[in-house]
Protein backbone atom coordinates (compact mmCIF):
# COMPACT_ATOMS: atom_id res chain seq x y z
CA UNK A 1 0.00 0.00 0.00
CA UNK A 2 1.30 3.49 -0.58
CA UNK A 3 -0.11 6.74 -0.21
CA UNK A 4 1.45 9.54 -1.55
CA UNK A 5 1.63 13.70 -2.28
CA UNK A 6 2.20 13.60 -6.23
CA UNK A 7 5.14 16.00 -5.39
CA UNK A 8 7.00 13.47 -3.22
CA UNK A 9 7.22 11.40 -6.24
CA UNK A 10 10.82 12.26 -8.12
CA UNK A 11 10.33 14.48 -11.28
CA UNK A 12 12.13 12.87 -13.88
CA UNK A 13 13.63 15.10 -17.55
CA UNK A 14 12.43 13.13 -20.39
CA UNK A 15 15.50 13.33 -22.61
CA UNK A 16 13.99 11.07 -25.81
CA UNK A 17 14.87 13.28 -29.03
CA UNK A 18 11.85 15.10 -30.00
CA UNK A 19 10.35 15.80 -26.56
CA UNK A 20 10.83 19.62 -25.40
CA UNK A 21 10.26 20.89 -21.86
CA UNK A 22 8.55 17.41 -20.76
CA UNK A 23 9.12 15.89 -17.13
CA UNK A 24 7.25 12.73 -15.78
CA UNK A 25 6.59 11.40 -12.08
CA UNK A 26 6.40 7.51 -12.22
CA UNK A 27 3.72 8.16 -9.44
CA UNK A 28 3.06 3.99 -9.39
CA UNK A 29 4.84 1.39 -11.27
CA UNK A 30 6.54 -2.24 -10.36
CA UNK A 31 8.45 -0.35 -7.78
CA UNK A 32 5.90 -0.49 -5.77
CA UNK A 33 4.96 -3.69 -6.87
CA UNK A 34 2.30 -2.68 -9.09
CA UNK A 35 1.37 -6.15 -11.37
CA UNK A 36 -0.31 -5.34 -14.45
CA UNK A 37 0.10 -1.00 -15.17
CA UNK A 38 1.90 2.29 -14.58
CA UNK A 39 0.27 5.35 -14.00
CA UNK A 40 2.34 8.38 -14.27
CA UNK A 41 2.46 11.93 -14.27
CA UNK A 42 3.69 14.21 -16.78
CA UNK A 43 4.55 18.04 -16.31
CA UNK A 44 4.74 19.71 -19.97
CA UNK A 45 5.94 23.56 -19.30
CA UNK A 46 4.76 26.58 -21.51
CA UNK A 47 5.99 25.22 -25.32
CA UNK A 48 6.68 22.01 -24.20
CA UNK A 49 6.12 19.12 -26.25
CA UNK A 50 5.91 14.75 -26.53
CA UNK A 51 6.86 13.53 -29.90
CA UNK A 52 5.21 12.54 -32.65
CA UNK A 53 5.45 8.49 -32.19
CA UNK A 54 3.82 4.81 -32.30
CA UNK A 55 4.07 1.98 -30.09
CA UNK A 56 2.19 -0.61 -29.64
CA UNK A 57 0.19 -0.12 -26.17
CA UNK A 58 -2.17 2.35 -25.24
CA UNK A 59 -2.34 5.49 -23.29
CA UNK A 60 -5.26 6.56 -20.66
CA UNK A 61 -4.76 9.62 -19.86
CA UNK A 62 -6.35 12.46 -17.86
CA UNK A 63 -6.06 16.08 -17.86
CA UNK A 64 -5.42 17.70 -14.32
CA UNK A 65 -4.17 20.89 -14.91
CA UNK A 66 -3.53 23.27 -18.28
CA UNK A 67 -4.48 23.17 -22.27
CA UNK A 68 -3.06 21.13 -24.88
CA UNK A 69 -3.00 19.72 -28.11
CA UNK A 70 -3.29 16.27 -29.08
CA UNK A 71 -1.85 15.01 -32.48
CA UNK A 72 -2.41 12.48 -34.02
CA UNK A 73 -2.68 11.32 -38.28
CA UNK A 74 -6.34 12.29 -38.19
CA UNK A 75 -5.15 16.05 -37.59
CA UNK A 76 -5.17 18.28 -34.15
CA UNK A 77 -7.55 18.28 -31.00
CA UNK A 78 -7.74 20.82 -27.88
CA UNK A 79 -8.00 19.22 -24.98
CA UNK A 80 -8.24 20.78 -21.73
CA UNK A 81 -8.18 20.21 -17.48
CA UNK A 82 -10.54 17.15 -16.60
CA UNK A 83 -10.92 15.54 -20.04
CA UNK A 84 -9.88 12.08 -20.59
CA UNK A 85 -8.07 10.72 -23.73
CA UNK A 86 -7.53 7.33 -24.91
CA UNK A 87 -4.76 6.41 -27.31
CA UNK A 88 -5.08 2.97 -29.10
CA UNK A 89 -1.76 0.83 -29.31
CA UNK A 90 -0.12 1.86 -32.74
CA UNK A 91 -1.59 5.32 -33.69
CA UNK A 92 0.76 7.67 -33.81
CA UNK A 93 0.27 10.60 -31.15
CA UNK A 94 1.97 13.84 -29.27
CA UNK A 95 0.88 16.13 -26.74
CA UNK A 96 1.51 19.45 -26.86
CA UNK A 97 1.21 22.22 -24.26
CA UNK A 98 -0.46 25.02 -25.61
CA UNK A 99 -1.07 27.30 -22.95
CA UNK A 100 1.04 29.45 -20.94
CA UNK A 101 1.09 27.64 -17.91
CA UNK A 102 1.98 24.47 -16.68
CA UNK A 103 -0.05 21.21 -18.20
CA UNK A 104 0.05 18.20 -16.11
CA UNK A 105 -1.59 15.19 -17.01
CA UNK A 106 -1.65 11.35 -16.39
CA UNK A 107 -0.87 8.87 -18.37
CA UNK A 108 -1.23 5.16 -17.42
CA UNK A 109 0.46 2.34 -19.49
CA UNK A 110 0.99 -1.33 -19.16
CA UNK A 111 4.04 -2.24 -16.95
CA UNK A 112 4.94 -4.82 -19.85
CA UNK A 113 5.24 -2.01 -22.08
CA UNK A 114 8.60 -1.30 -20.61
CA UNK A 115 9.71 -4.32 -18.71
CA UNK A 116 9.05 -6.15 -21.56
CA UNK A 117 9.62 -3.60 -24.49
CA UNK A 118 9.39 -4.94 -28.37
CA UNK A 119 11.95 -2.43 -29.52
CA UNK A 120 10.89 -3.64 -33.55
CA UNK A 121 7.54 -2.24 -32.69
CA UNK A 122 8.19 1.55 -31.66
CA UNK A 123 8.16 3.83 -34.19
CA UNK A 124 9.87 7.55 -32.62
CA UNK A 125 11.53 8.68 -35.87
CA UNK A 126 13.83 10.90 -33.25
CA UNK A 127 14.20 8.52 -30.67
CA UNK A 128 13.81 4.37 -29.15
CA UNK A 129 12.69 4.90 -25.45
CA UNK A 130 9.27 4.46 -25.42
CA UNK A 131 9.05 3.84 -21.33
CA UNK A 132 10.34 7.52 -20.56
CA UNK A 133 7.55 9.08 -23.03
CA UNK A 134 4.22 9.35 -23.48
CA UNK B 1 -9.08 6.98 -30.11
CA UNK B 2 -11.40 9.15 -27.50
CA UNK B 3 -11.24 12.40 -26.29
CA UNK B 4 -13.82 13.28 -23.98
CA UNK B 5 -14.65 15.74 -20.98
CA UNK B 6 -15.20 13.96 -17.86
CA UNK B 7 -18.84 14.94 -17.38
CA UNK B 8 -20.07 13.76 -20.59
CA UNK B 9 -19.49 9.99 -19.34
CA UNK B 10 -22.51 8.81 -18.03
CA UNK B 11 -22.55 9.52 -14.16
CA UNK B 12 -23.37 5.27 -12.49
CA UNK B 13 -24.88 5.06 -9.23
CA UNK B 14 -22.92 2.33 -7.25
CA UNK B 15 -25.32 0.34 -5.55
CA UNK B 16 -23.25 -2.10 -4.18
CA UNK B 17 -24.34 -2.87 -0.37
CA UNK B 18 -22.05 -1.05 2.43
CA UNK B 19 -21.60 1.75 -0.15
CA UNK B 20 -23.00 4.98 0.36
CA UNK B 21 -23.88 8.45 -1.68
CA UNK B 22 -21.43 7.04 -4.17
CA UNK B 23 -21.30 7.51 -7.99
CA UNK B 24 -18.77 6.48 -10.67
CA UNK B 25 -18.23 7.18 -14.55
CA UNK B 26 -16.54 4.45 -16.67
CA UNK B 27 -14.04 7.09 -18.07
CA UNK B 28 -12.24 4.51 -20.33
CA UNK B 29 -12.99 0.73 -20.44
CA UNK B 30 -13.06 -2.38 -22.40
CA UNK B 31 -15.77 -0.51 -24.84
CA UNK B 32 -13.19 1.84 -25.99
CA UNK B 33 -11.06 -1.24 -26.97
CA UNK B 34 -8.47 -0.20 -23.85
CA UNK B 35 -6.97 -4.31 -23.67
CA UNK B 36 -5.47 -4.20 -20.11
CA UNK B 37 -7.14 -1.74 -17.76
CA UNK B 38 -9.88 0.37 -16.99
CA UNK B 39 -10.36 3.77 -15.46
CA UNK B 40 -13.00 5.02 -14.09
CA UNK B 41 -13.99 8.72 -11.69
CA UNK B 42 -15.21 8.08 -8.78
CA UNK B 43 -17.91 10.89 -7.03
CA UNK B 44 -18.59 10.47 -3.22
CA UNK B 45 -20.65 13.63 -1.60
CA UNK B 46 -20.38 14.23 1.77
CA UNK B 47 -20.69 11.64 4.15
CA UNK B 48 -19.89 8.95 1.18
CA UNK B 49 -17.87 5.48 1.18
CA UNK B 50 -17.30 2.73 -0.34
CA UNK B 51 -17.34 -1.02 1.25
CA UNK B 52 -14.54 -1.81 3.46
CA UNK B 53 -13.83 -4.85 1.35
CA UNK B 54 -11.16 -6.77 -0.58
CA UNK B 55 -10.47 -9.00 -3.87
CA UNK B 56 -7.64 -9.97 -5.95
CA UNK B 57 -6.65 -6.91 -8.14
CA UNK B 58 -5.04 -3.74 -7.48
CA UNK B 59 -6.51 -0.20 -7.65
CA UNK B 60 -4.76 2.77 -8.60
CA UNK B 61 -5.92 6.11 -7.32
CA UNK B 62 -4.88 9.63 -7.96
CA UNK B 63 -7.19 12.25 -5.96
CA UNK B 64 -8.74 15.03 -8.10
CA UNK B 65 -10.66 16.91 -5.60
CA UNK B 66 -11.34 16.98 -1.89
CA UNK B 67 -10.32 15.18 1.15
CA UNK B 68 -11.30 11.49 2.13
CA UNK B 69 -9.90 8.94 4.79
CA UNK B 70 -8.43 5.64 3.44
CA UNK B 71 -9.10 2.51 5.77
CA UNK B 72 -7.13 -0.60 5.72
CA UNK B 73 -6.55 -3.29 8.50
CA UNK B 74 -3.34 -0.79 9.74
CA UNK B 75 -5.64 1.64 10.00
CA UNK B 76 -6.58 4.92 8.91
CA UNK B 77 -4.85 7.66 6.83
CA UNK B 78 -6.11 10.99 5.66
CA UNK B 79 -5.93 11.90 2.03
CA UNK B 80 -6.03 15.35 0.06
CA UNK B 81 -6.35 16.48 -3.59
CA UNK B 82 -3.61 15.40 -6.30
CA UNK B 83 -2.21 12.41 -3.73
CA UNK B 84 -1.60 9.53 -5.09
CA UNK B 85 -3.01 5.69 -3.75
CA UNK B 86 -1.92 2.39 -4.61
CA UNK B 87 -3.82 -0.44 -2.68
CA UNK B 88 -2.45 -4.12 -2.95
CA UNK B 89 -4.46 -7.06 -4.18
CA UNK B 90 -5.94 -8.71 -1.37
CA UNK B 91 -5.60 -6.18 1.11
CA UNK B 92 -9.20 -4.71 2.93
CA UNK B 93 -9.39 -1.35 1.75
CA UNK B 94 -12.33 1.41 1.67
CA UNK B 95 -12.38 5.07 0.55
CA UNK B 96 -14.87 7.53 2.49
CA UNK B 97 -15.14 11.32 1.98
CA UNK B 98 -14.23 13.22 4.93
CA UNK B 99 -14.65 17.08 3.67
CA UNK B 100 -18.08 18.91 3.47
CA UNK B 101 -17.77 19.18 -0.32
CA UNK B 102 -17.67 16.66 -3.42
CA UNK B 103 -14.69 13.69 -3.08
CA UNK B 104 -13.57 12.45 -6.45
CA UNK B 105 -10.80 10.51 -7.25
CA UNK B 106 -9.50 8.63 -10.45
CA UNK B 107 -9.54 4.47 -9.95
CA UNK B 108 -7.78 2.30 -12.42
CA UNK B 109 -8.43 -1.43 -12.79
CA UNK B 110 -7.51 -4.37 -14.95
CA UNK B 111 -9.94 -5.24 -17.31
CA UNK B 112 -9.54 -9.21 -16.32
CA UNK B 113 -10.72 -7.83 -12.81
CA UNK B 114 -14.81 -7.83 -14.34
CA UNK B 115 -14.32 -9.34 -17.31
CA UNK B 116 -12.75 -12.33 -15.76
CA UNK B 117 -14.06 -12.09 -12.50
CA UNK B 118 -12.84 -14.76 -10.09
CA UNK B 119 -15.92 -14.18 -7.19
CA UNK B 120 -14.28 -16.63 -4.73
CA UNK B 121 -11.51 -13.81 -4.13
CA UNK B 122 -13.68 -11.49 -3.73
CA UNK B 123 -14.34 -10.64 -0.21
CA UNK B 124 -17.09 -8.26 0.86
CA UNK B 125 -19.23 -8.47 3.82
CA UNK B 126 -21.75 -6.67 2.36
CA UNK B 127 -21.77 -7.12 -1.41
CA UNK B 128 -20.51 -9.60 -4.27
CA UNK B 129 -20.20 -6.97 -7.38
CA UNK B 130 -16.81 -5.98 -6.89
CA UNK B 131 -16.53 -4.91 -10.80
CA UNK B 132 -18.92 -1.95 -9.82
CA UNK B 133 -16.97 -0.37 -6.86
CA UNK B 134 -13.39 0.99 -5.20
Amino acid sequence: MKLIHFDDVPLETVSIEGAKNVKLRWLISDKDNAPNFALRMFELEAGGFTPFHTHNWEHEVFVIQGTGILVTEDGEKDFQQWDVIYTDPNIYHQFKNSGDSMLRFLCAIPIDSYLKPQKQSTKNPLGDEPENNC
